[in-house]
């Protein structure tokens, strides 16, 4: 009884999380039950393909959503753009990054977008809140209205501007499937997923770009490959590195305050460049191992999500149990008592 | 490797979610492509305890949470205190209540208080910004903090708060599981679910009460009580009818502008009495049907919890097909674009 009006592109029946039973890997407990579980598959490949370590479905396609922004940021870099324009590691980390909207990535990306002869009104994300509470209440308390700088994508989509702007392709319609920049992506995330994304299945993600599935597997590839892109042409390599670098550099700037990723790539410091995608989705590339990792939650839950990322980080020898027990806090309730917790699957193993 | 510190009472090994397997019963698609998906129990009964419909496991303990208010508010209404107090419908649809802290929420919790003697002080279930958005705004550009008051609870605790008032029992802590007020409240739970909750796992609740381990089973029997209490004795006969008529003439203050409960109960009028609870619990009251709705989304989620309470309504006559599609959008991305949709699973059927 499919009731929802979706008027969506006919497809084949697509495969779906119950068909392959992806396994329970994180609890919610609330006193002493277990009061809600998410499933979900990973995939940890090297830079050959080589899956090292996995549960559930790694074949299936996934939307990658934001986990995939460095990667997206390849283009930004290797084309030449971020040195022609002088980007430092504050604004590639922002082209990598889903922001909380605080007023340091506010006003970088007000700036940067100035430096390439831009504006708030050249960037076709919308607007949005920020999703960081105090940054959310100083602005309302303010007296004013999120604008597309605050949108959480709107450092990428600078990213964006900044490659049309240096190949010199308009900037009018940066976000549309067809426009060279999206091409350009895609190009590259196919080149780095090792997929032909010609007929993936594809959808538009929150800031209106295209969103495209790729199976997990082979985002771990691309993953492992901007940590160790030895087998990479030259330009590609260099870039790797200067993304790797300026999200190691600028933890806040990829999150913010609060946040799983920034606290995470405190903590990992060069070890890892993590990052967060909607619906559950997370990436890692791994530099000193030279792998990738890449996850989806079936159900889309973020705080499954960062459960997943940090037990899979501990499993790596990235992070120490306590490391990880920091970043996955207790669950509260309204007067702040102690009431609950996300922890691993208690038969989980791997 | 169980790596949250989670100091919590031992039990034994809780069933889990994925013992069950629960079926696929949503579907979150973007573009050509199901991206997300959800699992769920649910059942539905009669006032003799017949379920004449269900998925997934429904003998396993479930928290409620907030999805029983309803039951919990007899305690209110049956020993006389609504009466003696001179509660209307908003101050008992208040009391089962999960509001979105707009002004008309607030202000009425507020005079209620007053009149029992009592002000936010006396409120035990902290402070929490209004979750409907505009009156967060409002609140936040006014330069006003949240309060108690505006705690998505606050009527269910002005409910507590009058019948200790009405019992002459102590106020100061009666959140506690200890306090006479839960220990009524729990001893009607009993009655209304079958079930002897004695020994069922129990949690602390978002608002500081207890919250309860209670089968979906037996949560759906208490809601055809509700809905048809025939067979209970007089005075809870006639609260349960207080609180139904409450419910259906006060659908904004059960939620507010928005929200699924409210506008659910405004297309079905005394047909059924609908309730949301955390982490993708929902119940209903079906009075025509003398039917009693329960269903628990596996990981949470209340996106799930809504669409799937919106299916149940079509398949048990109550809404029909194009008044759940309205009750359910579609996803909008920041741009405003749709995007995506919330549907029932392409293969479910009941």
């Amino acid at each position: 009884m499919a009731f929802a009006n979706d008027k969506l592109e006919d497809s084949t029946r697509p495969a779906r999380p119950q068909d392959a039973g992806n396994p329970v890997v994180v609890e919610v407990t609330r006193g002493n039950m277990v009061e809600s579980a998410h499933r979900a598959a990973f995939a940890v490949t090297d830079t050959a393909g080589k899956v090292v370590l996995h549960a559930g479905e790694i074949e299936r396609p996934v939307y990658a959503r934001s986990a995939i922004k460095p990667i997206q940021a390849l283009a930004l870099v290797e084309s030449g753009a971020a040195e022609a324009f002088e980007l430092g590691d504050a604004e590639i980390a922002l082209a990598c990054a889903s922001h909380g909207g605080e007023p340091r990535h506010v006003e970088t990306v007000e700036r940067w977008l100035a430096r390439i002869d831009c504006s708030v009104d050249d960037l076709e994300c919308g607007p949005q809140l920020p999703s960081n509470e105090s940054a959310m209440i100083e602005l309302i308390a303010g007296g004013r209205e999120p604008s597309a700088l605050h949108n959480n994508c709107s450092g990428k989509h600078s990213g964006f501007l900044t490659f049309a702007r240096h190949m010199g392709h308009p900037t009018a319609g940066y976000i549309k499937f067809e426009h060279p920049v999206q091409q350009s992506v895609l190009g590259i995330l196919e080149s780095m997923t090792g997929c032909d994304l010609g007929n993936a299945p594809r959808g538009i993600d929150g800031c209106g770009i295209p969103t495209i599935g790729i199976p997990l597997g082979n985002m771990a590839l691309a993953m492992a490959r901007l940590a160790d892109p030895s087998d990479q042409p030259d330009r590609r390599q260099a870039a790797a590195q200067r993304i790797r670098r300026a999200m190691a550099a600028e933890p806040f700037m990829v999150a913010g305050n609060g946040r799983f990723c920034t606290q995470a790539m405190e903590l990992t410091g060069e070890k890892a460049q993590i990052k967060t995608g909607a619906e559950g989705v997370y990436c890692a590339a791994l530099p000193e191992l030279g792998l990738g990792v890449a996850l989806k939650v079936d159900d889309g839950a973020g705080r499954a999500a960062e459960s997943l990322m940090a037990q899979l980080l501990v499993r790596l020898g990235v992070l120490s149990q306590s490391q990880a027990e920091s970043l996955i806090p207790p669950i509260l309730n309204r007067a702040g008592r102690h009431v609950g917790a996300l922890r691993a699957a208690s038969d989980s193993a791997f």
